[in-house]
């Protein structure tokens, strides 16, 4: 019971000195990555660099306690940070003092959201977002995400949230770039690219292990922020327009609830909602695809509880939005990260930091952290996706568009609201059209096929129908219109014959659709069968009265029912001679 | 062609003296119900009584030549107008100068997505609606408005969009009353609910036919409004604080389309989208029902074109928005109405009542109207309904008393929201676990069953399940998570198969999925395998090249697949008696 609600009591027990000194290695990684991009999404999100930190810190912990993935790396992430900074600024000026507010609202809202949903069982919310949105999405936000960073690349005021905005400030602004900062953003966006491949080549050149110089190079973050911080502080370049960070507060983050704004908060729930979402179903395939390599199961709704309190760590500790995060938790996978203790030790190595290392990084360069985010969010962007969706589905490929260009062209959340919208549309206008098939009798057998396909045997005054799918109020109409067709293009007809071998639940929308069936073949005069319909189903029709109404009858086979309602035909074709006759 | 643009080509070319008449009889019957409940459905949208009439025009004459029923009788209806109010009420004052400009407006978009929706076929965006949610609507919409009506009927200042504005207001007003009002509102409902089944028999035992005895029945409507007009004329009761409806303008609508504000257009597209659907709703399945009594069909895309461009009429003529109402299409039905020419002369006689009746009303007490409205609506209420579909299934009970509730206490536009969400939540988490089973072979035999239902062999070597749905972005990680469970509990497994019977479409999420488990089973060192895959759907998978990268086979048969993967077990199976020991 209580390795349920801790699962850290678990794989504590069976810690080695091995796990140990893995964990040790991978938080240290981690710790050098997390530093650099820590501050760099929050000035994404329009926060002061520390809340990133302090994201660091508290849900590192809780996730540890409670989380259920070994490798998971938690913490502030681009797409979130993105959607924090789109959700703040509708409701507050950015830099004013309720924009850190509303960012602390939307982590305790969807931190509470996300609980909720894993205490409920309700993952399945996540389902509304379909793979093509979600992935149309990442990549418009991407791009966004990059557009966002032109000002401290350039050191010029680029302003705007959505493409049109942002393109004209662009062209309206190129007269005040900086060109210091151009160029080190070029030296640093040029070292950082450089390093992806080159740079553990280089130190496997200079003798080291492969692994090892792998995980060195994941030092390139660290190499670009001392490098570029020592080159502005050594050459002055602050004083020559080079933007840089100022002011880190030294020391841990202060605890507690922020200021409750009932007004604040009714605005931030349906942005919260979509950072909740997107948040869960970014962490959950990240954690899912790397407990597969290892043949370990990941619990969905214990990490939405993980993620959830996560996030209300962040809210109540001055941070931002968090979730789990690809590449960091790729590192902490490879650095060989052994049990979620790695994300407390990192944890503790940021903790570390902002007590000891703060007054280092007054002068990072704004364009460092910038050129971090945009190396990171390079390998969010995935353009072929587009065309080999559009290839494989027209339906999917039309959510995904719709994502892309409204989230580019209006915004973050109308894009994820339209692609959800549009997805749930089409899935709708598919579904609302069950298969059925008209059948008829095999001849010489008890069997019935869809007169379509095979040669069978009908009788001009029997309807019989079969419906593929459950009756939902999705398609329960399309049921009722198929048989008022059939009653209107069959002048003779004196029984409806609904075969239910595929009906597995009927809800109450499709049972008034059976009584409005029933209703209306009744003025017609013609009677209305059921046949071969599942324990269950009969149970709940029975609950309500339904076979009562209805003006026909039941039968346990649809062979039954066409032996009462046909004998001619039936018997006729019990000879599959005679049957050829009937045929014509 | 042309008859399929204008449907009325169709049933003129046969109409005969016979049809005329019984056209006239309707006609004038429904005239009669008509007048007054115009100018009360006017009143209840807020709206000046002539707009009511004017609403019985040309949207009149527009469908009697593009709708397909010919029973259904078009005009304003009392949810509609309340739904009317509440959309116009949130972005103008009523009885200021853009409210009624906000009601045309509705109007003219709400049928212009009527019209969108019949040419695209997109009539299954109205499958949103379930039934549950419906009904819960429209009967916690007929409180609302019988509430709308107290201050009419008690000639006291009640006001309030939502019960718990109603009622504070209508407590506070209690001193207010108007003791004379009351008595005509308690005169004139008293009479029209003796007269819904007492006057017809009064006729009858008068000597008159039963069929004409029904329908002078409906009469009473006019021998109130009567009645009451002149007992306030004769009595001067309007100068004792009896409120009347005073100066009707009279002559035709003016044409033309309003003053074009894009501010204000945008703030009405959603709630045109949600009259455009429950007026859609309302009127199609009351065109079905009538239908089906003559074996005669009804064309949804059809009469959205038609529900469309009567609605474009009523916003082009200082109208409001209109669909097909219940009570009135009946009476029309009832009436012998033969053709949709019935309602085109309703509509001429509503405009030549216009012309020369107009100061005959100025002394129609308001309460009368009241009075009409509370009697066409108690038809609406229908309380039953909850218990009935809480006790057939819960989750369609919650739908509709989330339905209910939030309409009577939030309002009319969230009520429908959250009901429509809450369902389609409900059918999600329905959705989102199609049903899996583990298969195993039939001793004796090449068919695989539930290994939960059937006694039958299975390999702990091989996984196979069966998925008994298409796999779509709902269900697709399901089927992921299933998947990535055995993987975790069966350490020996070196092949899944995945049988496809019943899986009739992938869409891209389901792919993704496919290829989410594809590359988790191959980290883990084991193969998947596909079986019974169906010839559309293969199509699709090879357009994507997916089967280049299944690690696996594509197995014809399930029997097959088991044949070259468990040799063993098959061969062993052959034979019934060897395998009995296989099943230990």
């Amino acid at each position: 019971m209580l390795t349920r609600i801790f699962p850290f009591l678990t794989w504590s027990r069976n810690y080695q000195r091995s796990d140990l000194t893995n964990d040790l290695i991978a938080a240290a990684v981690v710790t050098i990555m997390l530093i650099p991009q820590g501050m760099a999404y929050a000035m994404l999100a329009g926060l002061p660099p520390q809340a990133g930190l302090y994201g660091a810190i508290v849900p590192l912990l809780l996730y540890a306690a409670f989380g259920s993935s070994r490798a998971l790396a938690v913490g502030p992430v681009a797409v979130v940070a993105l959607m924090t900074a789109a959700a703040a600024g509708t409701v507050a000026e950015i830099g004013g003092p309720d924009y850190h507010l509303a960012a602390l609202w939307l982590a305790l809202l969807s931190g509470a959201m996300m609980l909720v949903m894993g205490l409920f069982r309700l993952g399945f919310i996540a389902n509304f977002l379909s793979h093509p949105v979600i992935s149309g999405f990442i990549t418009a936000a991407g791009i966004l995400i990059a557009a966002s960073q032109l000002r401290h690349l350039l050191g010029a005021d680029v302003s705007g949230k959505t493409l049109p905005q942002v393109v004209p400030s662009l062209i309206a602004s190129l007269g005040d770039i900086s060109v210091l900062t151009v160029a080190l953003s070029a030296a640093v966006l040029g070292f950082l690219f450089w390093s992806r491949a080159g740079l553990a080549k280089l130190l496997q050149k200079l003798g080291m292990s492969a692994p090892l110089a792998k995980l060195l190079g994941k030092g390139a973050l660290l190499v670009a922020v001392v490098a570029s911080t020592l080159a502005v502080w050594g050459l002055g370049l602050d004083k020559m327009g080079v933007a840089i960070l100022g002011d880190v507060p030294r020391g841990l983050p202060e605890f507690g609830l922020p200021a409750f704004d009932l007004n604040l908060i009714t605005l931030l729930l349906a942005p919260a909602l979509l950072i909740a979402i997107v948040g869960y179903v970014e962490s959950i395939s990240i954690a899912q695809t790397l407990a597969a390599k290892k043949r370990e199961a990941i619990d969905p709704d214990r990490e939405l509880i993980a993620l959830g309190l996560a996030n209300l760590g962040a809210g109540t500790s001055n941070a931002m939005p968090v979730t789990g995060g690809l590449s960091r938790s790729i590192v902490n996978y490879d650095a060989g990260a052994a049990t979620p203790a790695a994300g407390a030790m990192t944890a503790i190595s940021i903790a570390a930091a902002l007590l000891l290392l703060t007054p280092l990084m007054y002068f990072l360069p704004r364009a460092t952290l910038a050129a971090i985010i945009i190396v990171a969010v390079l390998s969010l962007l995935d353009f072929r996706a587009l065309p080999r969706i559009w290839a494989y589905s027209k339906a999917d490929g039309a959510a995904m568009a719709a994502t892309m260009l409204v989230t580019l062209l209006v915004g973050v959340e109308q894009g994820l609201l339209a692609g959800v919208g549009l997805s749930l549309l089409l899935y709708l206008n598919r579904t609302s059209r069950p298969h059925m098939a008209v059948v008829g009798q095999v001849p010489g057998t008890e069997h019935f096929r869809n007169v379509a396909r095979h040669r069978v045997v009908t009788d001009p005054k029997v309807f019989s129908v079969r419906v593929d799918e459950s009756l939902y109020f999705p398609n329960a109409r399309a049921l009722e219109v198929r048989i008022v067709r059939a009653l209107h293009e069959t002048p003779d007809l004196e029984h409806v014959v609904l075969q239910c071998t595929a009906v597995n639940y009927i809800d109450a929308s499709a049972l008034e659709s059976l009584e409005a069936i029933n209703e209306r073949l009744s003025a017609a005069g013609v009677k209305f069968h059921l046949s071969e319909v599942k324990g269950p189903v009969m149970d709940r029709l029975q609950r309500v009265h339904f076979l009562d109404e209805l003006n026909g009858q039941v039968f346990l086979t649809q062979f039954d029912a066409m032996s009462r309602l046909s004998p001619e035909l039936t018997q006729g074709c019990a000879q599959a001679e005679r049957c050829e006759t009937l045929i014509e």
